[in-house]
């Protein structure tokens, strides 16, 4: 019999490989049919110029894999044992997803690139900006690590994180943050999504309410909602979030919020309102999730002591990341947890993922025990605390419209309440068009309709950009 | 009034924070009552000889925090207006976990590295040798992407994962693994438990069956029973999974299997046995996992192509990861998903976990896309082949008994089965008493009491330890 094959010597693919695949495709789809005779390798090759140990290599991966059986002198077949013909015509499956897989409600993630190649000047949140981070001392760290001999990098490492860096957090945590834990407690994360994946899947059933605060962190409500969560927001003020306000009947056992920097709005939440969450906490057997996200940038102070160094029946579950303040794409994470639930923490960490990276653990490990992390955080704090101030004084000489935001100095961002009647949308598609990224609020509050809002995120930029990206805001707001 | 204070100036928590903290404490838990008067600082620095600078910092941290107030003149005052004290005598909260969490079976990770300490010579399973992997280009690679021009690490990645190494991951499965996809169709994610763990909760609701092999792999039975799956053990021979027997009546939507190389008893599927699977997929509307951990590393002929290759349907997940071909703590690993799946796949892995560190994907794209990834494997396969061969012999020299293994020269671990009788746990306390570190097999079997049965690794010992490794462990044997 004649085969014919369509070969391209071009291709990355080898050979021989083609060959095999396009047999093995006939026999499959039954167009080669069981029983039938391969051509003589020796033929095959003469016909199509090839070296005969290329069909020879293709028939012995194709004999290897059970496709044909070789009849010494009689040459080789198409088996005539196997459940052939695959049904070639089956229509493609369509799944049947789990109830679990319907709550997902997060649309499908766009790469941020996509998002940055449409505007010149991006005030995105949550970027860090290049140039500020020691690159070389970085490089240095992690090079010490990767030499052949050590075995660090040969192994799995800890579920629970690599040991000296969860020394190193729980030493600066107390030192930094008034948190108090012990290493044992803290437990290293794919970044803050994950620790919150585990803590709903932990403490919640699906039906059950979770207080959150509105405005909020909408990546924090995906997580809770697909788990099965019914949230129950309470609007945060320019103290954060209301802890006094929670009603009496409320049967939460789960509260996730940001009383250092209310996220996306700003403000800190005073002691008494403090004291009235753990309180109500230890009334209605809840934990509090306690998401310290960029709790060390603080531009003016002492950065106030975390939520977590006031709870003394272990309530507190206190979120800290590296994305804010090393860089984002590094993604690790830390929670501190209360002794009574570290153990279930690191059973489910361990079955759904083995750990952290362990080269980066122990970079960042040596970046904080040698002074470079306090270093950079000085350094972070004075060049964002510097680009804000230009934000807030680029606001102030370039539009002229009564705009409202948290005067306290802190974050990576402005939260801007709009003159009620401006359309945010049309705003942000208005700044779209004059090369300047902007978002909407309304992706942050919870009861709709919300304020007419933006977020302006500075990190990303220097302070011309800033100047001439609000310049042409201006001109936005002008074309609305 | 005098306060009594107990302060360390050698201590890493500098002195005003001492200060503040204890004072703060002693707020908190009622022992200063609201409205009591604060020493004068002047009095306090007096008393411990201090600067008047270290007290009125601690105490402007007191202020800020809202523990005190000050009236001009009249000195610092505790607040009389909080609700305090917080209940210091209350008993520590115990969680009611969720049901979910109560479906944990799975014991408290210990450090690997506490098992290592324990014998000398560890025939552990899963560990990379560290001396094969080229640490010099790997760092090279790195050190490319760790510039302070690049903006790559300053923005978060793409959930999916970074482009580069998904295409490059894509042409390399062509090539080698027979696996046909787009770069589209494949996610990045930390480590084949996290894929694990988002299928089963996209695809199987609470309850429902999922076939499994047996003996198999307990870390994915652990994601499987925590997302409330029914396991369905069937017992794999020498041939791997029986597909043909799969019971007519078994409702299972999801069936989890090691095609190329039976984990952990070796064996890879012959043709027949995957168009059967295949059927029974088809037939059930069920998907497969086909989890190709170490498809790779077999040394004789090719490596066989990947059961997702011969998918008409779109029912085949294929899995791979880099832990076993690159190193463990790399913490990398991929899915192939049909195109069905791969929008819900990647709408939850971006609500779990933000995506994989950019920088370790840009450098692994790199490593294969410039032929180091291949050429890795290449030592590997003959590093690995010897080692095995090396084991074989010596088990062979050194203990005179049956032993039973499957003869497919592949993976990193032989699984050998004792004659019927041997207690598996009392040799292997034996072996640890001389040193040696081997590994029940009952841990892998799902119907018990299984066939006596140890697993020995050989990946992460040269040659003369395994020798060693294997005389000592003929000592064991007479001492059972």
């Amino acid at each position: 019999m004649m085969l014919e094959l369509s070969l391209d010597p071009a291709a990355a693919v080898p050979l021989y490989q083609q060959i095999y695949q396009q047999i093995r495709g006939r026999i499959l789809q039954g167009e080669l049919p069981p029983g039938s005779r391969l051509p003589a390798s020796r033929t095959l090759a003469r016909q199509y110029g090839l070296g005969r140990i290329t069909v020879t290599t293709a028939y012995d991966q194709l004999l290897a894999e059970g496709y044909v059986a070789s009849q010494t002198g009689a040459g080789t077949f198409v088996r005539d044992d196997l459940p052939l013909p695959v049904n070639a015509a089956a229509p493609p499956f369509v799944p049947i997803l789990s109830t679990y897989a319907q709550q997902i409600t997060h649309p499908t993630p766009t790469t941020p690139s996509e998002n940055e190649m449409r505007v010149a000047i991006d005030f995105g949140f949550g970027r860090a900006f290049p140039h500020l981070f020691p690159y070389d001392t970085w490089r240095r760290l992690l090079n010490r690590y990767l030499s052949t001999d050590d075995s660090i990098l040969s192994r799995y490492g800890s579920p629970a994180g690599f040991a000296p860096l969860r020394q190193a957090i729980a030493s600066y945590l107390a030192r930094q943050r008034g948190v108090r834990c012990t290493a044992d407690q803290i437990i290293i994360v794919n970044g803050g999504q994950q620790a919150l994946d585990i803590i709903t899947r932990l403490c919640l059933n699906p039906g059950e309410e979770l207080l959150v605060e509105t405005p909020g962190y909408p990546d924090a409500w995906e997580v809770f909602r697909m788990n099965g969560a019914k949230l129950h927001p309470l609007p945060v003020d320019e103290h954060g979030f209301p802890a006094q306000q929670i009603p009496r009947n409320c049967p939460a056992r789960l509260a996730f919020v940001t009383p250092t920097n209310q996220f996306p709005q700003g403000g800190a939440m005073p002691l008494e309102r403090r004291l009235a969450l753990l309180q109500w906490a230890q009334h209605n057997q809840a934990f509090i999730i306690e998401d310290d996200y960029d709790g060390e940038l603080r531009y003016h102070g002492h950065p106030l002591a975390a939520l977590q160094g006031l709870d003394l029946t272990g309530q507190v579950i206190y979120l800290g990341t590296f994305s804010k303040v090393l860089f984002p794409a590094l993604r690790l994470a830390y929670v501190v947890l209360p002794s009574t639930l570290s153990v279930p923490f690191l059973q489910m960490k361990a079955v759904v993922d083995r750990g952290a990276p362990t080269l980066t653990q122990a970079a960042v490990a040596d970046f904080i025990t040698e002074g470079h992390f306090e270093r950079h955080l000085h350094h972070l704090r004075q060049a964002y605390s510097r680009r804000r101030a230009v934000l807030l004084q680029a606001l102030a000489d370039h539009i002229p419209l009564p705009l409202r935001y948290v005067q306290e100095a802190a974050g990576l961002h402005v939260m801007v309440y709009l003159p009620p009647g401006i359309d945010e949308q049309k705003l942000v598609q208005a700044a779209a068009a004059h090369g300047v990224g902007i978002y909407p609020g309304s992706t942050y509050h919870l009861l709709q309709p919300s304020p007419p809002s933006i977020l302006l995120g500075f990190s990303g930029l220097d302070e011309a950009e800033i100047n001439e990206g609000i310049r042409r805001l201006a001109l936005a707001f002008t074309n609305l």
